[in-house]
Formats: structure tokens, C-alpha cells, sequence
């Protein structure tokens, strides 16, 4: 009777980072006043209009089954969405509705996925990639993009992964990075993949978030549509966190085989989420600029403080909700630094390690909090830095 | 760049059956009344007063991130219904709360069993039962059940199935047989599932409809608490099927594990449907018995009818939303009965082949029309019986 292995290994790296997040969490709790800059939740709730069209829909008596794929609004909706942002030729048929975008990006690694087969993604993650990866049978293995190159995967590097791999995981606008991929990656990316015979599955659920360049989706590239999976949400977009719905949109043949396994796996969306989520796309690009808004305000924010000073220095961050900051020069590692941030100043930070090997020496902030409370945190932040250099 | 070998295995077997069911639907869209005995949707939605707590509870601003186990409040909950009603000791730590009862099977069989490993259930099924083992990388084997034992498994079957096998998926009360299994059939499960070490996941999505002898849950048997999965869900007890919200209740060691799978593939369940959840289960058995009675009254209906004619025989209904038909007096298989039936008469029922080998020869019927329209529809179909046995 022992239990399944995928749930041993499930979680074998890169989580002891997450102490300091559940520390805060619990001096919180305990009535210290912790300002938390760790998770990609934003400062506001759901907008109340899509909750308005959320409980007009439940009451109107939209309770029952949704359709498995999908209503048929939501998926028309999401795709004409992806056709005017992207220039793709993307219909319904090529829409899966999911449960948030957690469970889309499983859903579209079981798609490709047989048990034993290599997997790959890139370092620094998402906290819940490999974890992800191995719960649907396979092996991860990382590509490492490293600072000196801007985070980005080099192509050479995936070419050297790619050998008996058969799916490539990335990440753009990147969290926890906040680099988005430039067109000379994308390019790479494209080659190898189509050289290599690879499915890529690109996460692109900050696409509403960029401030600096342009974010290009690989579907677009060359060759790319019959093998790229995209995963796309809500929840950023629309500060629709808590209502888990989200999509993959890929080649119709692929879709209707991952109908057939929500089918088995998870049987659909609420209809009335999908009715609030349809209603808030439709409200067009303004509501998503909104949402956004405060995080290219927060970003300025701390941009120009840190060119007052010399010890921090900031991965340029072109878009999601997070900054990436390089703390090597205080001597600490991320995670002693962040440790320390919380105990001296209550401010709770993720350090680098939480995400991979490659963001050792970083810490990552989620520009989360009012701006005010931001600028503070930030000021604090960077006189920590300079306390602990001059101890060094 | 092939697909996984699971999507195209998921589904091979036993769905030409459903072809009824998606002709019915083409029908009514055309504008044809069909009278549809087909799925397990209440004739009623969710209870306006559940719709009221959760709009409340959005609008309160509920719309982040929930606690990915599920709310303390819900599980809670959840924990003290399944104290009360089965006497076994559960608390909040063996819940782990999912996007409905589909996803606790998937969740269930992902934590037990590893990639090629053999899972058993007993056909006659529900629909999703084989695809969701072999989404999980099982071997699915099947325990044929038969008419001549009220189709309950017999310990016999069991021990010869279980030579190699992982783990039992149970369903009682049962979909599609209307069957609660009595003490003797568990027994026998039970002694079965401890000499063969297996783990057994309980579906009791039906356990508020019960109409004669009692619901036994396998976790209160000898030695069972530590192997058993119990599967709940609020659809079927609540009518509220489209908001996807279940359960998983089992050992606090598994649970743990499952909380580490479901960030990895769900991330949680929307904190407004978890507080209407919490709200539904805290109306107490008043509500359930509300929701349950029109299946038992239209039972009643049907059992006083068919009890006036000869050619049909109905399997005991003790439990669930389905009758499960005998209808091989007429000479023809469940699914020609049901063809037939919608062609001639515009009442679409579920041939028996859908749900396996096992029930070949019969109908299920769906009590989920108002009363009126469900006694018209079996007066017409009982007469529809007496006129292929003529012809035959």
C-alpha cells in the first residue's frame, strides 16, 4: 500500500526559499506589521462590474454542467483575443477553457508527456514548474539563464538540453524575472524546437503586463503553430486570481484531445466564471491597462531609487508584476538577505534561491503593495543593503 | 513530435452508447421536444440562498488566491458532516477540497498509483471511470458486476482481479445502477482490500439519496480507515454540479501529499464557491433531503408502473438519481431499445452499453424531469416495450 512515487518526488528542490514567505505569513498572523512583496497577488480585488455579471449569470440560473470545452462565448471570446494580439488564425476549436492556469499548464504536459520522457524548462522558474513536470510523469531537466545573459535561454543551451527531450516549457513576460524574451531568443527557441522536433508550451499569462518591448508569442513564429501550446489566464490579467479559469489554445487536433481529457480529469469550468470571465474580456484592452497600470508606476518607483544608489542592481524589468534584484555586492546569499530584510525591517521578499539555481545572489520583489507603502519598503530596502555591505 | 500515447488511449471502449445522448441534444436544438432521461442534472439549480452567500462573499472581496487545500472553514465543515454521518474521526487535516468530484477521482488514482500500475473498478461504470484511470498512467481492469448479483461485486471477483493490482474505485449508491451495496458486498470488499493491500477509493457523490436500506461508508470497516479514499462532492446533494466543487477525505499522510499535487495541478478552488459550499453543507440535512426527494418520488412513480406490466423488469432502485431498466424481454439490446426510443417516441435514455459490458440488455433512466413528465415518459416507454416484444 505505499503511496505513488510521482508524489514523493513531487517536491525535491528550490522550496526551502518559501520559509521566508510562510514566516511572514505567520508574524503576520501574529499581529506584526509585515509588508509582504513575495506573491503575485495583486493589491486589488476583482473588478466589481465582472462580479456583478458573475452573480447575474448564477441567478439567471446558470448552475448546471457547462459545456467541457468551454462555453461556447468564452472560447470565441479568448480566441478572437489571441487573434487580434498575435495575427494567429485562432477559432474556438483551438480553445481549451480550464480551471486557472495552474491546471492548463498540466493539462497541456500530460498532452505531450508519456511517462519517463524528458521535459524541459527554464531556471529561474515558476515555483510550481518542476513540481508540475514531474506530476505528469516526467523528467525535468533545466536550462540555467543566467544573469550575465539577461535570464534568457541561449539557443545554444537548449540545443545542448534538447537531446531526448520532448517538450520545452517557457515563460514570457517571466516570472520571477520580469524579462521578456526579445526576438533574438524567440528566434532560437523557434529553431531549436523545430529542429529537435519539440512541442514548446509557453506560458504567457503576464501578456498584459509589459512595459518595455514587445511581447511576442512563439505561436506566431514560423513553423511554430502546429507544435507551440499557449497557456493564458485570467488571473493576472484581470485580477481574477481567485476565480481559477484560465486556457490553452493550440492546434484544433491537440484541443480536442485535451477536451477529451478535462473530460476525465477535471469536467469543466463553472458557467457562471466563464460568463464574468467572457464579460471582462469583452470590456477590451482598458480594464486590462488597469490592472496593470500600478505595477509600471511601482516599477518607475524603484527604478529610480535604485539609481541612487550603487550596491543593488536591478534586472531591467520589462513586464509581469515583479522586479528581480542582484544583492551579490552585500555579500549575502538571497536567502540570508531576505531572512535578515524580515527580521530587521519586516519586509518579506522571495529570495533567488526559491526559484532555481540561476537567481542565487537575487531576490525577487512583487510590486504588490500601494505605491506609497512600495517607495517606503523600497527606501528600507535599499538602507538595509548598504547597513549589511558596510558590515561586510 | 507525437502526442502522449494516454490521449489517444484515453477513451476506447463503451462511449458509441453515448451517441444517444448527443443526438437527443442535436434534436432539441433543432427545435424537437425531447424528453431527456440521459445525465445526472437535477431538473432544479442551486438554491437561490447559496447564490446569495457567494455573491456576498465576492462582492466582500474574496476574489484572491484561496488556501490551495481549501478554506479552514470549508474543510471544517466537510470533516464534521462525514464525522457525523459515518462515526469515523476526521478532522480538517484528512480534507483536501477540489474543483469538483472528477478532479478528487483524478487527484485520488494520480496519488496511488504509479505509470503502468493496475487499477480495478466495477462495470457497469460511470462514463469517466476507465478514461480516468488510464489518464493517470493505470492499467484499468475491469469487475463485471452482473444483473444476477443486483450487480454488487462479489468477493470472489474481487480476490481473482486483484492478483497485481493497486487499488479498488467503488461507487455506491451507484451510478448507473441505482444500487446501494449492502453490508455483505462491503464486507467482502474490505477483506479483499486488506489481504491484497490495496488501496480503495469510495465514490460517494450519491450519499445524501438514499431511499432503501442504509449508506456504508468502507472507511468505518476494520482496518480500512488508513487504504481508503472517500470522493465527495456538493453536486449531486446540493444541485450544484456547474460549480465544480469536491472533495478528497482520507489519511492526513496521503492528504498531505495530495495538497503538494494540487498546487502543482490545480492550484485550489475559488474562495467565494468554497464560502457557498460552506454556507450549503452548514443548511444541514434539511436542504439535502430537499434536493434528494423528487429522485425518490419519481422513483415511487416508476416502480407502481412498471409494477403493472410484464415485459419490463427494474433493477431495485435504492439509491441515486438513475433506474436501471431490464429490457431484454423486448429482444433488443439497450442500444436499439434506446435508438429506438428517440426516434419513435422523443424520449432519450441511456442504453446500458454506455456504462460497460455489464448492463447490456438495459436502459438507465435519469429521474430528472418533473414529475408529470417523467410518469408520461415511462407510461410511454413501457408501451413502446409492448410494441417491439409484439413485433419481435
Amino acid at each position: 500500500m505505499e503511496i505513488a512515487n510521482r508524489m514523493v518526488t513531487l517536491s525535491c528542490d528550490g522550496t526551502d526559499g518559501w520559509d521566508v514567505f510562510y514566516r511572514a505569513r505567520r508574524m503576520k498572523e501574529s499581529g506584526i506589521s509585515v509588508t509582504e512583496l513575495t506573491i503575485g497577488e495583486h493589491d486589488i480585488g476583482t473588478d466589481l462590474n465582472i462580479l456583478i455579471e458573475m452573480n447575474r449569470s448564477a441567478q439567471a440560473g446558470n448552475t448546471g454542467y457547462a459545456a467541457v470545452p468551454g462555453t461556447d462565448e468564452l472560447r470565441e471570446t479568448v480566441a478572437r483575443r489571441i487573434n487580434e494580439r498575435t495575427g494567429v488564425s485562432t477559432t474556438a476549436a483551438n480553445i481549451l477553457i480550464t480551471p486557472g492556469g495552474q491546471a492548463a499548464l498540466f493539462a497541456a504536459h500530460l498532452a505531450v508527456l508519456d511517462p519517463g520522457e524528458v521535459a524541459l524548462y527554464c531556471d529561474p522558474y515558476y515555483a510550481t514548474y518542476p513540481g508540475t513536470l514531474r506530476a505528469a510523469g516526467a523528467i525535468d531537466r533545466s536550462i540555467e539563464c543566467i544573469p550575465e545573459n539577461n535570464f534568457q535561454p541561449q539557443k545554444s543551451q537548449i540545443q545542448a538540453a534538447a537531446n531526448g527531450a520532448k517538450c520545452l516549457l517557457v515563460n514570457s513576460p517571466n516570472n520571477p524575472t520580469g524579462v521578456v524574451y526579445d526576438k533574438n531568443t524567440w528566434l532560437g527557441i523557434a529553431e531549436v524546437c523545430v529542429q529537435k522536433d519539440l512541442w514548446l508550451i509557453s506560458d504567457e499569462v503576464y501578456d498584459s503586463q509589459v512595459w518595455e518591448g514587445e511581447h511576442i508569442t512563439p505561436r506566431s513564429l514560423p513553423k511554430m503553430e502546429p507544435r507551440t501550446l499557449v497557456i493564458g489566464s485570467m488571473s493576472k490579467s484581470h485580477a481574477m486570481t481567485g476565480s481559477r479559469v484560465g486556457w490553452v489554445c493550440g492546434p484544433e487536433t491537440v484541443i480536442t484531445h485535451l477536451i477529451n481529457l478535462a473530460t476525465h480529469t477535471t469536467y469543466g469550468v463553472p458557467g457562471y466564471i466563464q460568463d464574468a470571465a467572457n464579460f471582462a474580456l469583452n470590456q477590451g484592452s482598458k480594464l486590462e491597462m488597469e490592472v496593470a497600470a500600478p505595477f509600471d508606476r511601482r516599477r518607475k518607483i524603484a527604478v529610480k531609487l535604485i539609481a541612487m544608489q550603487k550596491i543593488i542592481k536591478a534586472v531591467p524589468c520589462s513586464g509581469a508584476m515583479y522586479m528581480m534584484l542582484d544583492i551579490r555586492n552585500t555579500g549575502l546569499t538571497g536567502e540570508v538577505f531576505a531572512n535578515r530584510l524580515l527580521d530587521k525591517k519586516n519586509i518579506a521578499v522571495m529570495p533567488g534561491e526559491s526559484f532555481g539555481r540561476s537567481a542565487k545572489g537575487h531576490i525577487r520583489v512583487a510590486m504588490t503593495v500601494d505605491d506609497e507603502r512600495f517607495k517606503k519598503a523600497l527606501e528600507e530596502l535599499l538602507k538595509f543593503a548598504a547597513e549589511e555591505q558596510t558590515k561586510s
